[in-house]
């Protein structure tokens, strides 16, 4: 019987033997996802592969014991890890999570979290966020959708730091939501002193249990522990390697923040409230999108070898106002020509993109490019995809791409 | 007479006449500069293309008539004009300079810098910035190095802000000099009543008159008209499309600021003083390298294709600390086997790589990558192109670019 993707295997390669799950790959090697988490990258050739359990629901919908609701006072929330856990002494990263990721562990690491809410914890994958996938973000918005189906106020997805935000991003063009949905991560593992993780989440369970109906991101505020933003999903980005406070809202304030230890919420930009908006999933997407940044003396190849190999959608991460050297420009025309999206912003992250001041500028919108506002580059590479997922023919993507449709583009940038 | 670059030609095509100057071109297309200062591209297919004057010195070591010093008690600036000037009614970006970039213009037009300075002008190309090539930054060093060697106390050089950083970086490396060099610009045109122009001109004037022997941005440090940042040339981004205060150090504290209108300088950080280093140029350097984006989910195909396309080393906007998905790994290996240096910075942008923390990280190091430290991955890049020019063999230009050459890594960052 022949191994699938998500079965449990065991590969021996030169003297070495792993065991796992098997994960899609798209280099034609194997990809195991291993028991710590870890995935690993084994070539095929000389490795023998054996199945030793077909596709488990390991991966998805593996619901802990022991980890349901008590207390019928409070609200209840879904907690899914994708690559970590807010209670273990283990990290968000590396995220050995699957076997005492339970209700007890929850309480007795961090006991606060218990006079904030029921919890009922789903591992939805095990990974370190380098490794998601577009892939991954229709499963776990899948997740998702099914927690708030099946009643639960509010969610609380641990997700690693590194990409946290192209999750949000992409959860927040995913689902419309009635309840709060969360991302909380870790910049600094459980083990040490200067841990941000029980504060996290704390201030995650206080917004998730909030009225706050949207995705957000809930991190350190300041170096102190003394409160955490919670930022819109589609305005956030990781702004520093290692800072606890290193997500930062771009082109637009916080929703608000969470004073700690009082847990008290203050808002101070409008937001969707609980039950404003009806629980609905649009999870299909492009996955096939680049980002391509133009730095001094880029030679349009890369634009060129992107639009001629599948790419279905291309981001431009210009300069300034939006700009590439005006030999890029007939390179942009080639791809809108043939179908291809191309969409402008500026590796300045903060700002608006405006093509009209300048010739180069108005050289590149009509070449067909499209102005990304005031998108976050990584952010317009998760809406393109989406959208891409959406419709299809040019025109429809493009107004996609123009029209505001989770907060991400904002009507006037603070300056 | 067959047309040569930098000869003045008259190009029909389609019933329009162009008439400038004949450019280098990557794309086989015909780039002109027209006399305002843009370059446009005109497809060869039913072009015709008449000589009007071979190869003039219009755009190299072009001195204004007039613009020679005239007070002898003040000292002696060399302003290098790339696409902008200081003294007239039109912006940086455009720039059309030549024929009115004298003293007299100057002194018309920011009456104030005659108290600062004598000025010797020339024009070394006039060009928006995001037209800048790697191998026009070894011309306006050499334009540096011989105005230094004449006799300049002090240089200018106004720029297009949208690639100033580049270009601040590049002559960071190039040129090891004992007097300062002072990167200009303007985010908004002399014509418009919020312009910066003539306040950024003032305090670059002041820097370059002062004791800081390095190559620095001076730009506005806030909102307000009350002081301009000196920045060091490897340590500053443009952080922002349009602010007046978009140019920003990162991971590290500026040198000092300008205070206007007194011109004080107060200095924050150690820094080279004046006379304190020999003049020398290395400007040897190695255009072909690229920066790839690492995004969730992002295909290795680009990386492939940059180590299969001539590409002489390769800068990686990681995740985070400095992460790719696993399945990058071998690919980098791949990269650094075939003679490819491979730098791994982080799109985080502020804060440190570090590649020992994480499974990840340390895979990525087995596979040859060099840990960009705190250096900006434009900066990388730009240093990596010189690295390569420096040096021949992996071993070297690894070395060069794991030791700080003029200010990039700095030892710790602020946190």
């Amino acid at each position: 019987m022949q191994a699938e993707e998500y079965d449990r295997v065991r590969v021996e390669t030169k003297g070495t033997v792993y065991e796992g799950t098997l994960m899609p790959s798209q280099t034609g090697s194997i990809v195991l996802k291993l028991k710590n988490g870890y995935n690993v990258g084994i070539s095929r050739d000389s490795a023998s592969v054996t199945l030793l359990r077909k596709k488990e629901d390991a991966i998805k919908k593996e619901t802990a014991p022991g980890c349901q609701a008590t207390n019928k006072k409070l609200p209840d929330i879904s907690i899914l890890s994708t690559g970590g856990t807010i209670a273990s002494k283990i990290d968000y990263r590396t995220g050995a999570v699957t076997s005492q990721f339970t209700a007890e562990d929850i309480m007795a690491s961090i006991p606060e979290l218990g006079e904030i809410a029921n919890y009922n914890c789903r591992v939805i994958y095990s990974i370190l966020s380098e490794n998601m996938r577009p892939e991954y973000w229709s499963e776990l918005a899948c997740a998702v959708h099914e927690e708030i189906t099946n009643g639960a106020d509010g969610i609380i997805i641990t997700h690693g730091t590194d990409t946290m935000m192209y999750t949000a991003a992409a959860l927040s063009f995913m689902i419309q939501t009635p309840v709060p949905i969360v991302l909380v991560g870790s910049q600094r593992s459980a083990d040490r002193p200067s841990s941000d993780n029980a504060m996290n989440a704390i201030c995650a369970a206080a917004v998730a249990t909030s009225d706050i109906a949207e995705v957000c991101v809930v991190m350190h505020g300041s170096t102190s522990d003394d409160f955490c933003h919670i930022h819109r999903g589609t305005k956030v980005r990781k702004m520093h390697t290692s800072r606890r406070d290193a997500f930062q809202s771009i082109n637009a304030r916080p929703i608000g923040h969470v004073e700690y230890p009082s847990r008290k919420i203050k808002t101070i930009s409008s937001y969707t409230k609980r039950g404003e908006k009806k629980l609905s999933l649009n999870d299909k997407l492009e996955p096939k999108c680049a980002i391509i940044k133009y730095t001094t003396g880029a030679s349009s190849e890369s634009l060129l070898f992107h639009s001629g190999s599948g790419y279905r959608g291309i981001v431009i991460e210009g300069t300034g106002l939006g700009h590439v050297s005006t030999e890029w420009v007939p390179y942009i025309k080639n791809a809108t020509d043939a179908g291809i999206p191309v969409i402008m912003t500026s590796q300045c992250i903060y700002g608006r993109v405006c093509d009209r001041v300048y010739d180069t500028g108005r050289d590149i919108l009509k070449a067909g490019a499209i102005e990304g506002e005031d998108m976050l580059p990584e952010v317009a590479l998760v809406k393109l995809m989406w959208a891409l997922g959406q419709a299809s023919g040019m025109d429809k993507v493009n107004e996609i791409m123009r029209t505001d449709m989770a907060g991400e583009i904002t009507r006037s940038t603070r300056s």
